[in-house]
């Protein structure tokens, strides 16, 4: 946690009381703050600025001085759209794309998606990830986060549409084309498409190239989805 | 797992025995593979192929018509030298280094780092998460792994040696410089410095400075250790 969030707050408030458990613990057992420590924190959807302990407790941590004075950095340019993957990797997923500033998010439903995953409980959670990537990233915007739960109609009657004024690309390791190449050709595209465990299968990859989206590849590597997508995003610092 | 590492063979060898209860139970429950199926393997320090299950038990996988023939993808023209991170961290960060391509790791003391991770079980079992990341990345060559415990020295009497001839970078967020605008007009560095949570102190990145480490910036987000170091592995891909 390298900030931390508060609600949306005006910038003429100076002083918040939080009573989110996680974050007062983190405060208190990981960065070992106490009363009189400054702090490094954000308002959501606002400013990003300092505050300073007055009081903590287990249950309480009052900030006074707040002076909320600098804007969050900007977004990258860039829409992601992601193979639901296992619950277990979905919150690192949605922290680090979070983190390294993905404007919007697409989990979508694929062929090696397991239908479990749609029914996982850490689906509801989303939000407390996003809320761990700003603080881990210093940033005070959330992505847009959406699901669509089927592929087919997502790619014909929605991505289809973005064809017209984006670039889209989807990751996939048998493409002649490289991702480098298609960089030098036509600049950073603004959608990338990523499988999950065990990629995209062939009807997918030819749905999304059908729909507007280029194949490429990053090698004959295979990484985790997590290595891929920071992988892949790493390319828009 | 994407192939099935073996140990040293030779290219006429057309059948192995493998005890590993890790591989065994792998390739039973995960890719839930039986007698008379095929499977991508490779040989360590060797080359890549196919083999066919001919027997499985819980202690025990038979492999016939072992055709080795392709030679394992090139590692990049990259060193990565890492303040060693918590051992929590670490298995994932030797993996996703070892998939990715990464021809040299070198484990460094950092002030950040703290004293007790250089006595954590966890180092003793690298070789097992290089073998991981081999069998994730599709790759039979295992990266040269180093550990240092003292900093100064290894900065002052090794990396310095390496500035004759190789380019070097140190991830810093309040370097000036940014790691595109570096590599736009020096192309992409050699050897990477990326400290673990917390980042590097000025003192260190000052040494590193002063024995040819040029800082560069990612931008202001902060990224997990993981993130970052595929962020910027990403880039040679």
């Amino acid at each position: 946690m390298n900030i931390l969030l508060l609600p949306e707050l005006d910038n003429e408030q100076t002083s918040f009381s939080i009573t989110d458990l996680s974050q007062i613990k983190h405060v208190q057992q990981v960065l070992e703050l106490k009363a009189g420590d400054g702090l490094k924190v954000g308002s959501l959807n606002g400013e990003l600025g300092t505050a300073v302990i007055e009081a903590v407790s287990d249950t309480q941590l009052k900030l006074g001085s707040l002076n909320l004075n600098t804007m969050p950095p900007s977004k990258l340019d860039l829409t992601v759209v992601l193979a639901l993957p296992r619950p277990k990797v979905l919150r690192r997923l949605i922290m680090d794309m979070t983190a390294i500033g993905v404007a919007e998010i697409i989990l979508v439903n694929s062929y090696r998606t397991d239908k479990s995953y749609w029914q996982s409980p850490i689906l509801s959670r989303i939000d407390e990830f996003v809320t761990e990537g700003l603080q881990q990233g210093v940033d005070t915007i959330a992505p847009n986060i959406q699901l669509k739960k089927r592929f087919k109609p997502f790619v014909e009657d929605e991505l289809s549409l973005w064809a017209k004024d984006r670039s889209l690309v989807v990751a996939h390791p048998y493409s002649p084309l490289s991702f480098n190449a298609y960089i030098e050709q036509a600049g950073l595209p603004q959608v990338l498409c990523i499988g999950a465990e065990g990629g995209w299968i062939d009807y997918e990859v030819g749905l999304l190239q059908d729909n507007g989206c280029q194949p490429v590849n990053i090698g004959s590597r295979i990484l985790r989805t997590e290595a891929a997508v920071n992988a892949l995003c790493g390319r828009y610092l």
